[in-house]
C-alpha cells in the first residue's frame, strides 16, 4: 500500500488469502493467480506483508490477464464490420485494389508471452495479404488480429501460423503471410561466471508463414512480399518455417529440472496457468513450472555479505592530483519486485583517483552490480545501493548513474516500447559540485538499450 | 457495412439521427459527434450511404472519445497506491533512493490532439522527478499520468506544463522536469504549388516544464536532467518554456477564414468540441472549427478530370529496346475514408521505355499522385486509381508502389507506432513478370517514413 492512499485505498486480509480493494471485486481467476504469486514470493524468502510487495500479487494477476487476453477475444468480432468493397483494376492484365494487389502492413510491435517460461518476448510483425472477391479489410484489423494471438501464451512458430491461418479464414483473400521477427530476453544465471564474453542479452528468431498463394515458399509472390520488406531495413533470409526448427529457441529450455521439494512453487505456476484459461497439461507447457521456477529462483533473497575486506581505498593516501575516472556500461539484470518482470541495463560507475588505473578492477564492480541486481529490486534503491558499497572500496566521493529497459514499461497495458529508466546516486563532491557530476554524465556513451 | 457482416450487424436510422447497434447502446456524446459527422461529409461532397463511409461517423467519434478519454481521467486515482517507501542514502552527504536521486523515464511516444486544428500530433516524452520524503512512485504511474493530459485538446506547453504540475501535486517530490518534443503532421495545401520543395512535412518544437527543484531552468539539476538525456540522443536546445513563444506552433493558424456560408459545418465542429467535454467558446478553441473545415474541405469530393490529352505514351514507337524506368519518392497526401484521419507517404512509378529519359517529366506524375490523393481515400483505391491513370499516359506495363504512414493506425487504440503500409498495383508485363516486379522493387532505396 503506497505511503500517500490510506484514506483511499483498504486491505482486508482474512486468513491470508481473501483480499477486497473497497470498490472494486476481483474474479475469481484473478484471486487465485494472487494466491499463487504469494507462494512464489515466500518461496523467494521475501516478507509478503512488505509494503512493496504488498500488492505485487494483484499487479502480477492483472498483468498476466491483461498480457493474456486474446484468449477472450474473437477474431471475428474484429474483421466482421471491416471488410469494404474495392473495385479491382479495369484492365484485365493486372492486379490492384480489391483484386491481387498485394497489401502489407509493416513494423508492428507486439509482446507476447513464451509459453516455455512465462518471459515476454518482443514482436516486430510483418503481415499482408492479396485481397480476392474486390474486398479489403480495414488495415488496422491486420494489426488487431495479431493482437490477439500475441496476446496469449506462445511460441513465435505458433504464433505466426495462428495469425496466418485466423486472417485467411476470416478475410478469405487470395493468400495471407507473416513474417514475426522475435526476440526473447535471456538473463544469464546468477552463478554463471560474471560477465560472461560470450552471453547475448537476446535471443532472436525469425518465422514465416503463409497460406493461399504464399503456402509454397518457393513462390514468386513471397519475393513481392520479401521485396516490399527489404527496403524497410527488413531481411529475414533465415527465417524459419512451421516445423522447420527441431527445438524451442527459449533459452530457459537447456536448464536442468527443479528438485522435487519445490512442489509446492510449481504447483503455484500451475495454478496461474489454468486461471489464465490454459491446460497446465498441454504437451508444450508441460514443463514450463519447473522452468520458471528455476529462473524466478535467481532472484531468492540472498543476505550474503559482500566481502569487501582487504580492498585499499585508491588515491585517497597517495597524495597526487585527482581525477575523475569511471567505469561504464557494466551490466545488469534484476526482476521489478512491483510486477516480477525483469529489468535490465548498465551501469556507470564514477570516482576520484589520482590512480589513472583502477587498482580495485573491473570484476570487483561488476561483482557488487551483479550481486545486487539479482534480486527483487526497484530501480531508485539499486542505484543506491551500488553507490553505498562502492563508497566503502573507492572512496566517498561516488556517482553511479543506472539506464534500465524495464520490462514492466514495455508489456503490460502501458506498452512504452523504447523507453528507458534512468537513476543517479551522488555521494561526497559529486553531490556538491554540478560541475563533477557534469563532467562524469559527458564521459557516458550514447546509450544501446 | 462490411459485404461479410450482414448477419452480425444492423443499422436502423430513424430520422436521420439515431442509430441502435445490435447489442450496443451508444451514449449521447457518441451519437452527436455521429451526427456532427454526417453533416461534414456531406459538406464534402460525399454520399454518406456508401458502403466505406456507412460506419465513418461512428468510427470518428469512437477515435476521438478515446484520444481525449484524459478528460475523465484523475491522476489521483493513477497515482495512488504506487507511493513506495524507499530509504535514502545513509550518507549525509548525498542523495539517491527515496532522497533527492533523479529518476527519469525518458523516451515515451505519446500522441494528442492539436487544440488549434484538431489533428493528432506525436510526442516524444522525456519525465522526471526528484523524490523526497523517502518515498518513490511506480515508474509507469510517470507514464500514466503523462498520458492522461496527452489524451485531451493540447498544445505543447500546456501538456508540458499541466503533467509537471500533476505530478508535483500528487507526487510532493523535490522537483518535477518534463521535456517534450512534438512533432505535428503539415500537410500542403490543395491548390498550393505541387511538389514545394520548402513544404516540410512535419512541424517541430520542443519544449520544457519545471517545478519544484526544477523551477529555475538555470539550476544545476536541469543539467543534470539534460545530461541523462543527451547519451539518448536526445538534444533539446530550442526548447521553449511556457510564455517563451509567443504564437502558436500549428501550421494551420496561418489560414485565413472561412466562409459564412460554411456555418453549418462550423456548428458542426463545434457540436463535436462540445461532446468531448470542452467549451468551444474557450479562447484557444474560438478558430479551430474554422482551421479544421478549411483543412478538411482540402478534400472535397472533386471530379476534374485529369488533362492528359496531348501526351504521347513514350517508348512504344521508338524500336528500341525497353528498359525498366522508374520515378521514386513522390510525396502523397491523402485523408482515410474510415476515420478521416491523414495519411501520407510516397509513391514509386516504374513503366517500360526504351528513351532512358522520361519524356513525361516528374511533374506530371507527381500532378496524378497529389490529384488523386486529396480526397477521402483508402490506399488499396489509391494505388489503383494511380497505375491507371499512369498507364493512359507511360503505357500498358505499369507497377505501382505506395508507401504510407496511417494516422489510424499509430493514434486512437492502435497505437502502432513506426508501423507502415504498401499497397501494390501492377499492368501488362509487371502482372506476368515476377522478374520485371523483382528488379523494380530492387531499385527502391530504403525508405524514410
Amino acid at each position: 500500500m503506497g505511503v500517500l492512499d490510506e484514506c483511499h485505498y483498504h486491505v482486508e486480509v482474512e486468513n491470508g488469502v481473501n483480499v477486497v480493494e473497497l470498490g472494486r471485486e476481483r474474479n475469481p481467476e484473478t484471486v487465485a493467480i494472487e494466491d499463487a504469486v504469494r507462494v512464489l514470493l515466500q518461496g523467494l524468502g521475501e516478507d509478503i506483508n512488505r509494503e512493496g510487495l504488498l500488492k505485487t500479487p494483484l499487479r502480477v494477476a492483472e498483468a498476466l490477464r491483461d498480457g493474456t487476453r486474446g484468449y477472450n477475444q474473437n477474431v471475428k468480432d474484429i474483421v466482421s464490420g471491416a471488410l469494404f468493397p474495392e473495385a479491382g483494376l479495369e484492365s484485365s492484365v493486372g492486379s490492384a485494389g480489391g483484386a491481387g494487389g498485394l497489401v502489407i502492413v509493416r513494423d508492428l510491435d507486439l509482446f507476447s508471452y513464451c509459453e516455455s517460461c512465462l518471459l515476454p518476448f518482443q514482436v516486430k510483425c510483418h503481415v499482408g495479404y492479396v485481397p480476392s472477391g474486390q474486398r479489403v479489410v480495414g488495415l488496422s484489423k491486420l494489426s488487431r488480429v495479431a493482437e490477439v494471438f500475441a496476446k496469449r501464451l506462445q511460441d513465435p512458430q505458433r504464433l505466426a501460423g495462428e495469425v496466418c491461418a485466423a486472417l485467411q479464414q476470416s478475410i478469405k483473400p487470395t493468400g495471407v503471410a507473416v513474417v514475426l521477427q522475435c526476440s526473447h530476453i535471456h538473463f544469464p544465471n546468477f552463478r554463471s561466471p560474471l560477465s560472461d564474453p560470450n552471453h547475448q542479452g537476446l535471443v532472436k528468431l525469425s518465422v514465416i508463414s503463409g497460406s493461399g498463394v504464399f503456402d509454397d515458399e518457393k513462390a514468386g509472390i513471397w519475393t513481392d512480399f520479401l521485396g516490399l520488406l527489404r527496403f524497410r531495413g527488413v531481411s529475414v533470409e533465415d527465417a524459419h518455417t512451421r516445423g522447420s526448427l527441431d527445438k524451442s529457441w527459449c533459452p530457459s529450455r537447456v536448464i536442468c529440472k527443479m528438485a522435487a521439494s519445490d512442489s509446492s512453487l510449481l504447483a503455484a505456476v500451475s495454478s496461474i496457468l489454468y486461471s489464465l484459461g490454459e491446460d497446465p497439461l498441454r504437451k508444450d507447457l508441460m514443463e514450463t513450472p519447473a522452468r520458471f521456477i528455476n529462473w524466478l529462483m535467481n532472484f531468492k533473497n540472498a543476505n550474503v555479505d559482500m566481502k569487501l575486506n582487504g580492498f585499499v581505498r585508491p588515491g585517497i593516501f597517495s597524495g597526487g592530483e585527482e581525477h575523475i575516472c569511471s567505469e561504464l556500461n557494466l551490466p545488469f539484470w534484476s526482476q521489478c519486485e512491483h510486477h516480477l518482470l525483469p529489468f535490465h541495463g548498465v551501469v556507470h560507475v564514477g570516482y576520484y583517483s589520482s590512480n589513472r588505473v583502477n587498482s580495485v578492477g573491473k570484476s570487483l564492480l561488476q561483482s557488487i552490480v551483479h550481486f545486487y541486481g539479482f534480486k527483487l529490486q526497484v530501480q531508485e534503491r539499486l542505484t543506491r545501493q551500488i553507490a553505498e558499497v562502492v563508497s566503502s572500496v573507492l572512496g566517498e566521493d561516488i556517482i553511479v548513474v543506472v539506464e534500465a529497459s524495464h520490462t514492466c514499461m514495455i508489456s503490460r497495458g502501458i506498452e512504452k516500447l523504447g523507453s528507458s529508466t534512468a537513476t543517479i546516486a551522488v555521494l561526497g563532491r559529486f553531490s556538491t559540485d554540478p560541475t563533477a557530476r557534469a563532467k562524469f554524465l559527458q564521459i557516458i556513451p550514447h546509450s544501446t538499450l
